[in-house]
């Protein structure tokens, strides 16, 4: 399979579209890419399994990095793509490969641009972190994710959505005394003890705290409980699982701490955390990219992989065509509008000074 | 096997003792008490599987029921039997082949005793309700159970235990609505939610009441709770299985509206109910039964076969040799002197009048 990259963005999504590629089963779209790439010579092209990272290297004093996954949710009867009234449908039109068409056609015609710019297609965002292509690159060539800023196309609808929300999972333990349920005062009853780390939850006064400029929403939660032992038993034990979404301005440690503190007196077990992300709006290259694409920016309460780039020490933000709220949906679908909008946005961008 | 009814009651619990019978395998034990009953004129014999009942039918005016099961739970490397110190150890040995031994030697020697006696020897009783020998018989031959007062010779330490609490399960529901957790203020927290539930029965104020004399001890108890779809999604359901044991001055049907009034607005769904048993102390036969045992009678608050004797109208207690702390575990035994105690206690009483 051939990609044109000549064709207009709409075409190319459709294109993009029709080769299939659920996690796992990129190559064929990778090497696609890494084809239609080769054939231009401003760019130097790496591959690393099927992630494909294309950059200029024009001397600029400033470099940014364009990043999409190429992988989508499983197909659902939504392959091959279609159009109607203006709307492309299929399996991963939304999520993501509009985006993924917009970075090729910007790679295509932006030959001598006012910023370097680093083309990054990956594989396995709609798995499990550990396969996840950005982090496979950011352990063995993380030189070639360096940069100024990142935009990850994402969908959103086309306005910039800054950084991202950390989260942190933690199991919160109750502890009490087994005892037969006919006796039950001879034991103590860990489920109704765990009724006080509920309490602690139910009266938690979440944050929305502004940082860079951006509203952020945090959320303390139980996700999960689970105690008893038989239906005659007096349970010993309840774990209460919770979820800690947490603002860009606390590390993962912060929030740690802070889940511990709120949790004082009973044991608490971290699971794991995912530090978020500042949005880094006040950065140079994050600030123009802001003011040419317009609109007011919000703040990404999801975690995304802008945190990866924010592990590394780039101020990252999402901004694609699609909307969000049609991922993974049997029925996703992408304005052609918005994509072209998108791709005209970002070419005056990063064709300006 | 041959069951010699004329030995000691201590040499006939050894013997029992060693006839294995774990729940379904009570056969042998079966065949070798009918066989030995089958040879006392006084007695009418019936058989239903694995369960025996026996019967003077003497004309006295008032007629008592001894019943006890023969099967054990599994064998746990005690068996066969030894005696030690004047304890004999071996599975069943308290629970409650030591109180088996004694219906049959006080069927062997009350050959014309002041009250009719129905010795009834059933199967089942360690595993799940519906196997129940003594269930079996109160459906298919209720006449075989008929009389004015019965004893169940579980383990009690040989003090009266009168009667038994009900029990009853149910689930308790919260419910919530799904969201996003990272956008946890769109949904409604069913875990949190169900905090009002723990509430409830942190806050429960459990009766004492004195039944027929008795001090009865009620309980309101979690036993198990769940909640929870994925560690990222704002559960919508959390369900708390709660065990109300009830003393035996409300039946079920009031224990069922009891629960459905503690937890009024929440959605409650009875998982099952077992009535409890008055003790029935003040009927002439249970009086003079305590009278003769000796010692104050306290409340059984667990649920035992008694009950089955109360839905059948007849007033029911447990009496029996052995520490009911030692049922079901691997050293369990029982004091020689305390089987033979229960015999000569038991054989004067229902030889007088």
């Amino acid at each position: 399979m051939k990609l044109d990259l000549s064709r207009s963005v709409a075409e190319l999504t459709a294109q993009i579209v029709d080769i299939e590629s659920v996690s796992g089963n990129e190559q064929p779209l990778a090497d696609a890419i890494a084809g239609a790439l080769a054939e231009l010579p401003h760019l130097s092209l790496h591959r690393d399994g099927n992630a494909v990272v294309a950059r200029t290297d024009l001397g600029r004093p400033e470099r940014v990095v364009l990043a999409g996954h190429i992988d989508t949710v499983p197909v659902h009867s939504n392959l091959p793509s279609r159009l109607a009234d203006g709307l492309l449908y299929g399996c991963g039109s939304c999520d993501m490969k509009s985006g993924v068409a917009v970075q090729l056609r910007l790679a295509a015609q932006l030959t001598s641009s006012a910023r370097d710019v680093t083309y990054v297609f990956y594989d396995c965002e709609e798995v499990e972190a550990e396969r996840n292509g950005l982090l496979r690159l950011s352990r063995v060539r993380p030189d070639l994710l360096a940069g100024d800023f990142a935009v990850l196309l994402e969908p959103t609808g086309a306005v910039v959505e800054g950084g991202c929300q950390g989260t942190l999972r933690a199991d919160v333990i109750a502890r009490g005394e087994r005892a037969h349920s006919a006796r039950s005062w001879l034991g103590s009853n860990a489920i109704h003890a765990a009724g006080g780390i509920l309490d602690v939850l139910r009266g938690y006064a979440a944050r929305q705290p502004v940082v860079d400029g951006l509203s952020y929403h945090e959320g303390l939660n139980a996700v999960g409980i689970s105690g008893g032992v038989a239906g005659n038993v007096i349970p010993d034990e309840c774990v209460v699982s919770v979820n800690f979404r947490f603002a860009p301005d606390r590390s993962g440690e912060q929030a740690e701490q802070h889940v511990r503190e709120v949790f004082d007196g009973w044991e608490v077990i971290i699971a794991d955390v995912a530090g978020g992300a500042r949005p880094g709006l006040g950065e140079p290259a994050a600030a123009s990219f802001v003011a040419a694409m317009g609109g007011a920016p919000r703040a990404k309460l999801g975690w995304t992989d802008v945190a990866r780039f924010d592990a590394l020490g780039i101020p990252a933000v999402n901004f694609g065509p699609g909307d969000p709220q049609l991922a993974h949906t049997q029925g996703e679908h992408v304005a052609i509008a918005q994509i072209q909008d998108c791709e005209r946005q970002m070419l005056a961008w990063l064709s300006q000074g």
